[in-house]
């Protein structure tokens, strides 16, 4: 037995005996059972810091706290968005539950200021994920649309259509075609020029053209933004956006040419009514292209945009509100799981003792700390992943696009913007799925239930690391972004602050812990700057060389693939550690940066743990200090566990948001779980196949026996 | 540029020349969507090896295929089993059709052996997971319990009654209660002896001690083996088994004391009727009671079993059959992916040309080829299991319990299995969800359909990782069992074969790969024992230092938990490397020889780069290797590629087992996506709440604006 093993054992057997010295009154109640409401009640009751104070952090001040606790109450005590039967309702239930819920949104969303729209739907997406996506393919996508994509008198047009307010029209937004996604400048949907009548004819060339997923196509939608390739004269100048009617606002009978059908049933979100689409020669008025961008006059003349980058900033809103949505939802389910945790208990090494709460067994930590601990990391990279995205959209706004010299800054800026979205977005979508898996598994069987939310919540949340851009493609899209970074700072470049550590790589190359403490801002800072300074590297020199073997820069980026995705995720993990120590640092008050410092190195040292080869390989740690991050890790998992219910209770999700019966505030888990089961589910003499499936099995008479004898023939 | 990375693009660049050579023949099709039907018949035509062969190796011989064959026509003929509306079903739906396929599955489970009711079985659970577990309640929990736990007597009492053929009863299993699951030993029902009247009363003392989750209780059954504490003259003896009659066969009253409800909407498996049940001092004659183990007779006299550990055998069965089933659940899911991938295309290098498929990415071969080798690894590991479970069976049959000494070997052997089983079960299962989970990634947003199959297939699967076991308790506890391995080995012992690395341990510690070939049986077989070797070491040492310093056993185990964990997942990942290598070498024909060791290899490189970490701390690698064995995944993923569809072939699944419309064999995915779309969700005119909801919001009127003048009282 080596003398660091010997250390380690001796600071354990030092904290187990401070554990039992602190440990819960004795509870007086049944013995596996417990007293989960005393239970909870001791845990809140060990909170080192203000809870309040944390809840403004992560709000981003008191007035933001205020704001959303007056949306919480209007939506919890809205009878329309009563919840308790949620998770019993059919596909066709919770279409017509979601259609009826955005009747009563529209109050708000035509009354209130744009960023305390995203706010209350931020919550909106905490009750029901379905219903945000059903309002969003409104507002977002198609209102959306013609907010970036028409001219000013196009768009004053369909505002006095009643876009603005889903009054007499309903939008959607026909992008997606069954054999084409992700590549959307492949689509086949055609929008010919008929010169002679001044129309397009928007048609569906094959049924692989078929527009697929269509949100609000089924039943809701009576106009769509279509994506459609633009022919004039003979000639393909690519997707371009035109508005196209598809029923009849007052009958919602079908336009001729348009047929629609219904996409039926989905893994999750079953409260959109997605639709295919298909056009048969649709005549609409040549001004029902959106010209803000590229345009096509009465004589067939067609006029392409001069900075197209442009165009691409609409994709950029999309992934930040997802990163965004990933700390929302995770918040979501640690803090279910968690409460759970705090209150269940199984299993006693001492018979005849009350049994020992999940929270405190050293697997059950690490199994839901360090996720705890990414969710505040996801919510800081999005603080400031929106951060990026409105200093760019201002500096848009206020640049005259023919400048090309000052757009120069612009364009470099928006890449920069681009690439760091589609990283986080894919990263972080992902990890808030693991977070919901993860959290189910950790309640066991009661994680199965519907009625503790995590199986259709996991089914609600998926699609988002496919749509809008597939997590591996953009991931992809985000390696290739810092091998061309890393290209240019070999040829004398400098990059921005998000790839700063590139500029720096040299050093890094040499860069070790050393003899220095470990859980420091600094080592832990430098860790994660040098291993992705070391992978994003890596893939550049790979690129490099098989450029230099004659490879075009496709094949070269094809043959990276892997790397590039390492890369991506690296440098998305250091962006996420890098962030969530500059928050604390910069802003967080003196009451509460102990126990933010505490989850910032938990998060730091377990992403490190699950990458540790990569740390070895980039000689930044000795195999040593890997096995010192093991314990290290441990070591935070347990100081976290003392804090984990008070900093939920930070997260400030009512038990109406949660909508979880083992997670509930009080932790009465039993009752609260057996009461909402016997309610959604009132006894019933009989199953309703009684008398016609079970009955006749279980009596039925035993099969007849034909005796052969009887039919055999005399072999007399 | 260093002259490796210059080696390896020279190698990418001549594979780039010949894959340009080899393509396919040219599509004349649309350019998007290419000739899916084509480029299908074009995969499987380089197939390298007779895929019939693979698929008789693969069902351990010929006979075995033509009766798997056999059942899988009688399954997919027979109208019950029908299955295209299956993903449309309510849970009130599902659960009659359910208990419709059961009264129809009788008939084979009472004319059949008991291996061809396995292999059945095994089909089954391929259409329909719910199925199999309402079945398997009663027979294998149910009726299993009688045949481990009932005397003769009793058994032939209860078979008399119509327990094995579910006529005139059905039963249920009580065992988790709501606030008891994976601790069997702590739960809280009570069977406590009235010698007066010679019955047992059974009761349930608080609401934590309700019978949760039970299968068939809501609807089906009759009778129930339920868990519950002996309790005789005031003395607990632990938990016993006890039938208790639930409801009356003919009417389906419930009985007097007893109360059932329905636990209503999971996760997934909704054809299972799940419910509680509480028990009010319902009274059973003592005979009632499962005597084969421990015993009570008429004057309140019990007798405890000797052998304590022979019950856990039963345990086993369950744990062996979800091996199995996680190989073949993943051999649907990839065959799923790859044929969608070989046809799908997206984006093109070239315009003008035809698409990429998607199985031509680099990054889509890294997706799914190794889930593809996974699944084989799955699949040997899960017989090499069954034969070990079969040997031990036959032991224990063979051998006379009170025979101490000759008892002493199966115990041993008992605990191995046990063990052994543990953590093929947890990561078994595991695996799989992962597969269905990233296989439907990989599908894009066509995964997300219903009616591909991923979505529902992930929500039954994923209780497996929960059930019989928590996974990551069942991890624990293989972990405990290499640490006593361990210890048992540092004192002089010598391990059975599972853990016959730790024999040569001291040889290990210093093994490394050298400058011999990396991809070769020798050095990836003894990378992997060498890192075994040294994780579980790691965890014993630590164990021995906490235990110097006084902690008890359970307190060091407790500590040591991150370590067992860790150690029981490469254990058993070595187990399925080795096996896979001994599967090849023992059995395989020449012709599939090249194919399968192409798998293994990428399974064992796969597995080495996500855990390259603990390769570098072994040192067995040094960090170049590493970086060549990432080269090598990559290179085997291009091999194994060319045979990805052949291969998927010999899994044998017909299009009705695979379920998915962009699955089927004929890779036609469009139009038979499209057709099922349209099938399932005939077009209607109007959605069914257009007049309720949808028109009145579209046509409501302005709010009403208050004139508030008109409310002014007059100042004058």
């Amino acid at each position: 037995m080596d003398s660091k093993a010997s250390a380690r054992a001796a600071a354990v057997a030092s904290h187990l005996s401070m554990k039992s010295a602190s440990a819960d009154v004795k509870d007086t109640s049944v013995l596996g059972l417990g007293n989960p409401m005393a239970a909870m009640a001791a845990e809140r009751s060990k909170a080192s810091f203000p809870i309040r104070e944390l809840t403004y952090f992560l709000d981003g001040g008191k007035e933001v706290t205020a704001v959303k606790e007056r949306m919480m109450t209007e939506l919890e005590r809205d009878p329309v968005f009563q919840n308790v039967d949620f998770y019993d309702l059919t596909k066709e239930q919770l279409r017509e539950r979601t259609m009826t819920r955005i009747s009563r949104l529209i109050h708000y969303i035509t009354s209130e200021r744009e960023e305390l729209s995203h706010l209350r739907f931020s919550l909106v997406g905490l009750i029901d994920m379905g219903l945000l996506t059903r309002t969003a393919v409104h507002y977002a996508l198609f209102f959306g649309s013609l907010r970036g994509s028409a001219s000013p008198k196009q768009f004053s047009y369909w505002i006095s259509q009643g876009a603005a307010e889903m009054k007499g029209m309903i939008g959607c937004f026909c992008m997606t075609e069954l054999a084409h996604g992700s590549n959307v400048a492949g689509l086949e949907t055609t929008a010919t020029f008929d010169e002679t009548t001044d129309e397009f004819i928007v048609h569906t060339p094959h049924h692989g053209a078929t527009k697929w997923w269509i949100g609000g196509a089924a039943h809701t939608a009576t106009h769509t933004v279509c994506f459609a390739r633009l022919i004039v004269k003979g000639k393909d100048y690519g997707v371009k956006s035109f508005v196209v009617p598809l029923r009849d606002p007052r009958t919602y009978e079908l336009k001729p040419g348009v047929s629609i059908g219904d996409i039926g049933k989905k893994m999750g979100r079953d409260g959109i009514d997605n639709g295919w689409v298909q056009f048969s020669y649709v005549r609409i008025p040549r001004q029902f292209m959106l010209m803000k961008h590229s345009k096509v006059d009465r004589h067939g003349n067609v006029t392409q945009p001069a900075l197209e980058q442009l165009t691409y900033g609409a994709l950029i809103v999309g992934r930040v509100s997802m990163v965004a949505d990933s700390a929302q939802m995770s918040k979501r389910f640690v803090t279910i799981a968690l409460r759970y945790a705090a209150v269940r208990r199984q299993f006693t090494s001492k018979k005849g003792e009350v049994e020992t709460k999940l929270l405190d067994y050293a697997l059950h930590q690490r199994r839901l700390l360090p996720l705890l601990a990414q969710t505040f990391a996801m919510q800081f990279a999005s603080d400031q992943m929106s951060a990026m995205h409105r200093a760019l959209m201002r500096k848009i706004d206020s640049t005259d696009p023919s400048d090309v010299k000052a757009m120069a800054p612009v364009i470099e800026e928006l890449k920069e913007v681009f690439t760091t979205s589609a990283g986080l977005k894919a990263f972080t979508t992902w990890a808030c799925a693991e977070t919901i898996d993860q959290t189910r598994q950790a309640c066991g069987g009661h994680g199965y239930s519907a009625y503790n939310g995590f199986g259709p919540a996991y089914n609600d949340w998926v699609v988002q690391c496919t749509w809008e851009g597939d997590n591996n493609i953009l991931a992809l899209s985000a390696g290739r972004g810092l091998i061309q970074r890393y290209l240019e700072i070999q040829k004398g470049g400098k990059a921005p602050v998000q790839t700063g550590y590139l500029n720096k790589i040299t050093w890094l190359k040499s860069a070790q812990a050393g003899s220095r403490r470990i859980d420091s801002v600094a080592v832990l800072s430098e860790a994660w700057e040098a291993v992705s300074a070391a992978v994003v590297s890596k893939a550049g020199e790979s690129f490099t060389a098989l450029r230099k073997n004659g490879l075009s820069a496709d094949e070269a980026f094809e043959e990276t693939s892997q790397q590039r995705f390492l890369a991506a995720r690296i440098h998305s993990r250091c962006f996420m550690v890098l962030k969530f120590f500059d928050r604390i640092s910069s802003s967080s008050g003196p009451e509460i940066k102990p126990v933010l410092t505490d989850l910032a190195y938990l998060y730091a040292l377990w992403s490190i743990e699950n990458d540790a080869g990569l740390f070895l390989q980039a000689g930044f740690f000795t195999s040593e200090q890997i096995d010192e991050i093991r314990e290290l890790c441990n070591f935070y998992c347990r100081k976290v566990r003392q804090q984990a219910v008070p900093i939920t209770d930070a997260f400030n999700l009512s038990d109406f948001f949660i909508n979880s019966a083992i997670g509930r505030y009080d932790g009465n888990v039993y009752e609260n779980y057996f009461t909402q089961v016997k309610r959604q589910n009132p006894s019933k003499p009989q199953a309703p196949y009684f008398e016609k499936v079970i009955k006749p099995f279980v009596h039925r008479a035993a099969e007849l026996e034909v005796d052969t004898e009887e039919l055999d023939e005399d072999e007399a």
